[in-house]
């Protein structure tokens, strides 16, 4: 807020008391603190024609575009990314909400956001973990996408790593662009979008486990390659995507282990809870290769038995 | 529930442990209700291919409708309305919500049912103040739309007094019309969709002062009358207009007085906080003469000084 929050909002004009904060983290996108901003907001007699800015990374964007989305039935979001996830992910799409006892993202609405403002030099003052957990999403776009996206990602990884803008601008252009095209093509996940969860109801699994302590893009990092695993062991893919998958989370430093303390059986039963269950099966959007998501016949969707779950996960110890 | 949900819950085959209820009334129209009704939810497991089913009045349409907005980003919804006022008024057009301590719907979200079921003979077995309470929004609707539509209802008040079913199914048939007309033309009441609010900034403040221990209809009957009275003081319509809505609600059993224990001063206060402010300012959809919203250039809001609101409820008295 100090850094970026007071300034914008002092060249916006917006006086200083109308800027609200939350406690940084996952814990914070509570139902409690949406409706903690929301009283706060009509505290502040703010009509249906106030707009919600929405600066700072992927929870910020979720919980203020979820209280943008239901204030008196919905106003506009303007979402300034400040990390790398939030500006090649979650601030693009319109997916908003908060987390329950239950699981992520349970409770929330789709809310597109009438402006998304990337300025890429923020990226420099991101604490290195921040930045490397925003590549795991790259990782899964390129590896969802082409070749080609999965090949440019890991030449461009030492310039990333140095964090030399034009590699930065370069890479937040192609994400941006395959985010979107995937979005437009299937707004409300009925099908495409879906492809999306490429390692995420592992690393969902993961991350509430870890009860949030982790970051998002570190569990879905662990959670692809487990999910590789689970394809390879199903006889989607060839055995050598594991090894493409652990060979780009190395090159661009991400973890690829599940945690020591963290029982196998305990992840499973995370699983359970994901909104990807449909009838009360998990899904999972697995890859047949680089570039092709499995299933996409049947929407994406691959359900898969427990024992190959609990194995993919021990594999990955 | 007993009379209607477990029978329909028995031939949809649905659970009885499925059936979930509230606390008759708008007290049940709060943030934690919709927090308990979607945990009860994500108790029983159920994914995004879930449908809510909402067998009840406003309140419940307007609840559960959120809590189908919000679970999961969205399922749909299905209305099943058993009052006269959800049947023609809240049912349709796709507004959902809760309360918060600053006001009625303040929080919510635009969700447009997949179905809605209207069954006539429930309104049989409805009390007697809450079929007139109804009535309140078709003579709203009388009055916005024609002179034709006001003189129908007006000529039926006898028959549909007497809940005779032709009557009731005409009455059904013009005013979901009339609903469905507005909103098509104006989902997100960016203009006239705005028009449905005549007689609801008072009527809001009203049902807000008796902390919500009126029928919002009856309200709006309330509201009505002293909005007319606004627009004769500020020579947007004739005097005349005050005598018409008059004798309309008297024509339909309808009150037209505010409480003698609400002071004037603590209702103007209330409406403050309507959503209808913009920029801090409460805004009134009135009308200029039957069939004929004022300010139709400028959004069909008009503004009104403070001393005109308190006049014209003292009037009311």
């Amino acid at each position: 807020m100090p850094l970026y929050g007071i300034p914008l909002a002092r060249r916006l004009g917006v006086p200083e008391t109308d800027c609200l904060t939350i406690v940084a983290g996952e814990s914070s996108k509570t139902r409690s603190e949406w409706a903690r901003l929301t009283d706060l907001m009509l505290e502040r007699g703010f009509g249906r024609d106030s707009v919600v800015v929405a600066v700072g990374g992927g929870v910020v964007g979720d919980l203020a575009g979820f209280v943008a989305a239901t204030y008196m039935r919905g106003v506009p979001v303007i979402q300034v990314p400040t990390t790398l996830l939030a500006m090649i992910d979650a601030s693009i799409g319109g997916k908003t909400g908060v987390d329950t006892d239950a699981g992520k993202n349970l409770v929330g609405a789709f809310h597109e956001p009438v402006l998304v403002l990337a300025d890429l030099p923020v990226l420099r003052t991101l604490p290195p973990a921040e930045f490397r957990a925003g590549l795991a999403e790259a990782l899964k776009h390129g590896l969802i996408t082409s070749t080609g996206e999965l090949d440019w990602l890991l030449a461009n990884a030492a310039a990333l790593a140095r964090l030399e803008l034009p590699a930065l601008r370069e890479l937040v252009r192609r994400h941006v662009a395959i985010k979107v095209r995937v979005v437009k093509r299937d707004m409300h996940e009925a099908g495409v979008r879906k492809t999306l969860n490429f390692g995420h109801t592992i690393g969902h699994a993961i991350e509430s486990v870890s009860n949030y302590a982790m970051l998002h893009g570190e569990c879905v990092a662990i959670g692809m390659l487990a999910e590789a695993r689970i394809a390879s062991a199903m006889r989607i893919a060839a055995p050598s995507l594991v090894d493409r998958v652990r060979a780009a989370l190395d090159a661009l430093g991400l973890p690829s282990s599940v945690p020591r303390q963290m029982a196998s059986d305990t992840i499973l039963a995370a699983t359970r809870t994901d909104k990807k269950a449909r009838a009360g099966a998990v899904e999972y959007a697995l890859l047949a290769d680089v570039g092709q998501i499995a299933a996409a016949d049947s929407g994406y969707g691959t359900s898969v038995p427990d024992s190959v779950v609990v194995d993919a996960l021990n594999a990955s110890r």
